[in-house]
């Protein structure tokens, strides 16, 4: 039987109450328990690592017994997984419910197979209810899950000819209002805003999410030092609303790592040339975005430094997502091109 | 009174024999001489440098005396200068027209005052007839009479991140298909292609214009090769149907002039960096065309080298006149930024 009115109702409600939850290392995921008639018996989320589910939580606020035949409505496929919380699936047969409707499949290789077993003692199973809905509220979990790490965003200012500075090193400002403005708007939707240690010293970046009239926007992301030198006591970073995290040395995969287990889903790398170089370099740039100013600076000091390119054979090859016009200037949005060889759908 | 009808179709009949003539080092006039009653008397064209004007080249086919009285439609104003020919007024005055037509005002500083000379003789002068198909015509004469040397388009192909080369210097192909024949057309358009001796050696370019399928097109712009180094006995530019032009030296003024008394009216500069460079270094870029890949490459080998920007104060502002996408590279058309101080219209 495919989802009623009243399930399709509840999964709504329960993505609403998804977002009560925290943006972190586990997936925002929200429950509705409906009793056979369709009536709201409980509802539940999940507070973040090392909580129950949400499912459990919804759970929890019943009298034993009272979700005996109940329909359990979830974004997200009933966990398989005995981690710092047992398995949800066994908890939801455990309390008689018999009928499980979800949005997403459980993308995890540990945590999946929660539909199967379900299914094996008996529960009606129904999923993809609200699937696209569900799938967006977990696209950024999702991703990092997918990819095993942040999802990261490189981000620099150029020139047309593809420099940073003038040769002494002067930037301040190569592109224009509307451009700084939606940097801003991109840093905010981040979890995390990484820079060099060599920027740190030489800009004195705030590294918060500013609008136009420079009040903070409501979501700030951490600031990432990354790099040997010290964060000098009279820093600005010094007064961002989030303390910094500090990684010194240049082991990305060890700092990416670090940031995801921390609950960081997107990271937002704004340079210097160096660190932005590294990232391209090392493959961790999954989106670049190039802020191009129609003026030409010429000389040494360019946007991107060694790519560890020797021959034209591995230069690394971009697919442009967008590119959009920003006052004078031009913004390029693109991923790293995907090679479909013969047989690739 | 206005124009007529007759001098209207006489003027449009002007318009066409101007293209009967040479595109040089003087502009393209055509003019055509019309009874009081409208009838057409005679015609005539600028064959070039040297040759009568095309009004007088007009009368010179009449009979003495068949003009007196008589309208002459030209495409631009007659001249009021001695050159290698008389005033072209003079020889209206004495011819006995009584009224002229023209298109264009005469932009040269020298050649100007035709109009008023006649005027002070009796002659009935009209301006400004059909006057947009005249400038048209006249677009590439006037931007490099106003210029006092050829129209310069620097072009270039870069990386995102304004790379030419990968490390060890190999760039083929860089950019795709459709960029290289958006070039080829483009390079059709003008009366000489520029290279360095330094782009010669490395790539052997044949400097011809062709179409997609590498036939010829029509127009072949003549090859100019700029530096210090020789032309090897090999080189593919001496395949190409004109004999290249060989500057040893640095001098652009030097260049430009003699391109120009040569007739040049627009030049296409290809590069490498340095010579890319050193146009725009100093001041001879009117166009730039920046074809960019959607690669990124790092390393040493920049578009664009040394520009003369020691400081951020002193970049070369663009305005962005076009982008245009082709096939997966984006094409990005700019000419330095006109600064408009207060009181500027």
């Amino acid at each position: 039987m495919p989802a009623t009115a009243a399930e399709t109702t509840a999964m709504h409600r329960a993505l609403a109450l998804a977002l009560e939850g925290p943006r972190g290392v586990n997936p925002q995921v929200g429950a509705v328990i409906l009793s056979h008639e369709g009536a709201v018996l409980a509802e539940g989320w999940h507070r973040g690592a090392g909580t129950p589910h949400a499912e459990v939580d919804a759970l929890s606020t019943l009298a034993p017994g009272a979700a005996q035949g109940a329909t359990a409505v979830v974004t997200l496929e009933p966990c398989n997984h005995t981690g710092r919380t047992g398995p949800c699936a066994e908890a939801l047969i455990a309390a008689g419910i018999a009928r499980v409707v979800y949005a997403v499949d459980d993308p995890g290789q540990e945590s999946s197979g929660g539909a199967e077993r379900l299914r094996d003692a008996g529960v009606d199973v129904i999923s993809g209810v609200c699937a696209t809905d569900g799938a967006a509220l977990l696209h950024d979990w999702l991703t990092a899950t997918n990819l095993g790490r942040p999802h990261v965003t490189v981000k620099w200012a150029q020139s047309l000819d593809g420099r940073a500075a003038a040769a002494d090193g002067t930037s301040q400002w190569i592109t224009g209002p509307e451009a700084r403005h939606d940097v801003h708007r991109r840093r905010s939707a981040a979890d995390a805003i990484v820079i060099g240690t060599g920027t740190l010293l030489a800009d004195d970046p705030a590294l918060t999410a500013r609008d136009a009239d420079g009040a903070l926007l409501p979501h700030q992301p951490r600031p990432v030092i990354v790099g040997h030198r010290d964060v000098p006591p009279t820093a600005a970073v010094r007064r961002h609303p989030h303390p910094f995290v500090r990684f010194a040395g240049d082991d990305l995969v060890a700092m990416l790592s670090a940031l995801h287990a921390d609950g960081v889903q997107r990271v937002f790398v704004e340079g210097g040339p160096t660190l932005a170089s590294t990232f391209v370099r090392e493959g961790f740039a999954d989106e670049v975005l190039a802020y191009i100013a129609p003026v030409l600076i010429g000389g040494p000091l360019t946007a991107l430094t060694d790519l560890g390119v020797p021959t034209i054979a591995h230069q690394r090859r971009l697919s442009v997502i967008a590119t959009h016009t920003l006052g004078d200037d031009l913004l390029v949005i693109a991923r790293p091109h995907e090679i479909h060889t013969q047989g690739d759908i």
